[in-house]
């Protein structure tokens, strides 16, 4: 890749870092994830919530959380229409694209943008960055592969035509007869998530920071399997420093600078997780429901809610912040040498980017 | 006016100001006025000047600036291709349209924007906002002011396009054989100010925040006159009950926020100008060379000149910010009755706006 950007690139990549250069970032477009915890209380069907519970469901969580972050994940349909005016200003927005929907072939995820969103319109709305998940099995079908990877590359180039940073979200996740809670299947996790990465290091997606879950499931390295984070022991699949081998790899196969997501891994997990990654390369994080899922336990009571996201979510959210000062700044990245460098700078640029 | 704003301008207007609503906003788009400074101490000819040093001037304006600022207005020819890693993502980036060259007819200015520089490049490139200088005179001929208005007419309806913030500063001038630093000329010049701003006003031009003149040279109001900012007696043309009374027709007459531009008057004096503007109902300032002009005195020593800057311009800009704390919050104008409201706000809205 090449170590210069455009000004649009380059302009979102410093909107969505702090002043250190690194990403202390939030995630509130949880769709299902949110939904359930919506309805869990009463057993509603998650696809009957209205559209006013959910939008003041997210908007409470961007108040809340949004003044203590770079930057927060929102999606288009319920917390940008909502809760763009508890967005302070200093707080990048970067706008999901795809839908929490996919097509299942026998059982492979195939994913597709939200109807009526877009990469122009997120530009046109003052969105910082563009983010997509993309499901994805190394060892799915040809047709499979080929899907997700298309559609990729097509979100990477409506990026690069608007001028603004994409963040690749890539997850791996079971296929039939597989359950992603056993022995089995995180045994084979790490290679699936590297190999995934490897993917799409290519330059032709365009990708400018990659959103990436941790490679293995610390509950069953060795040290942490008796139960250290919830209690329940397991099988030890694999020792630290196999773990810190696989982020080496990790950190080796992505071409652009990467932030750890939480994944729903809970808040003492995610952080010796953090720990790891940044001393792997990582930049920073884009955390979710670590940081405030929890707070749902308490729902309808919305007060409880909110009393919790300010108790432990922000608490919680700062002690990440302070801790993140180990990360690498975006700009440190060996992509860019020694400095990420403006795209055609010097006299005359305005005339050639303008044209 | 509406009290309702698009996505675009509502996330701009946010970026622009502060999280207490007031902009406190700093401008190194200058030209002449910089091209001057940096030419004062040899006589060289100032349209001799090479890109790089420039450049450098202006890189060094907001290397020390901009981290001061709630945002910055930049020129796209070169501040932006040179300083664009010198602003952090949390200082807004506003782009500036006009070219510092005017078209004179028979004395009467008549602006044209920056070739090669457009809405869509600024847009594209990351700027919160737009700015656009129009000179004007409502005294000027018919041509003239029908050119001047349908320039600021196109320009709003780009930013109204492109979904950006679009900032109009308004400038009286004199015309030939008037002399801006005489008695005769200050004593017309707070109804042609006055004038200016009302025929702007129309819902048609899309202002979003007006960047306006003082309505009046304090030098000239009882009180001040003897010198109290530059030592300089002058006749006391007007009384403080009179400016304070053409600021509260200024801003009877502004349909959307405004600011205070600083047009080269001393930094003593712009305080008591911000002041004055703040009770009238001014929502910050864009302030330029009030705050680091001084600097080149020291030119080309550029060490002295950055040593100045901290020593002087910043504490400056940081008690500007200070005592805008009694500025009128943005969304507290009575554009937006209550508060701004997302235009087209509510289920389906990603929709209607992606549309």
């Amino acid at each position: 890749m090449s170590d210069v950007l455009s000004a649009g690139k380059l302009r979102g990549m410093m909107t969505l870092a702090d002043d250190d250069g690194v990403f202390r970032m939030v995630a509130v477009d949880q769709r299902p994830p949110l939904f359930a915890a919506l309805t869990r209380h009463d057993g509603r069907d998650p696809g009957g919530l209205g559209f006013d519970e959910v939008a003041r469901a997210k908007t409470l969580l961007a108040r809340v959380l949004a003044p203590e972050a770079g930057a927060i994940l929102i999606d288009p349909v319920w917390t940008h229409p909502s809760a763009l005016m508890a967005v302070p200003g200093r707080t990048a927005v970067i706008s999901t694209l795809e839908d929490y929907g996919f097509d299942e072939v026998a059982g492979e995820r195939r994913s597709h943008t939200i109807e009526g969103w877009s990469v122009a319109a997120a530009k046109r709305a003052g969105a910082s960055a563009i983010k997509l998940l993309a499901w994805y099995r190394p060892d799915a079908s040809g047709a499979t592969r080929a899907h997700q990877e298309a559609l990729v590359a097509e979100v990477g180039e409506a990026c690069a035509r608007h001028d603004l940073p994409f963040i690749l979200e890539l997850l791996v996740y079971p296929l039939p007869g597989e359950d992603a809670a056993s022995a089995e299947y995180q045994a084979r996790r790490p290679e699936r998530v590297l190999e995934s990465v490897r993917r799409f290091a290519d330059p032709r997606f365009g990708v400018d920071v990659y959103k990436l879950e941790f490679p293995a499931d610390l509950k069953f390295c060795r040290g942490y399997h008796a139960g250290a984070f919830d209690g329940r022991e397991r099988p030890a699949l694999f020792a630290l420093d196999e773990v810190r081998s696989w982020l080496a790899d990790l950190d080796a196969a992505t071409p652009a600078p990467w932030v750890l997501l939480s994944a729903g891994v809970g808040a003492d997990e995610f952080e010796v997780d953090l720990e790891l990654a940044y001393r792997a390369g990582a930049s920073g994080f884009l955390a979710g429901r670590a940081v405030w899922l929890e707070a749902f336990e308490a729902y309808p009571d919305v007060e409880a809610v909110e009393a919790h996201l300010r108790r432990r979510s922000v608490p919680y959210l700062r002690a990440l912040a302070a801790r993140a000062a180990t990360a690498l700044p975006w700009h440190a990245h060996r992509r860019f040498g020694a400095a990420p460098e403006l795209e055609g700078a010097g006299e005359g640029w305005h005339r050639r980017y303008g044209a």
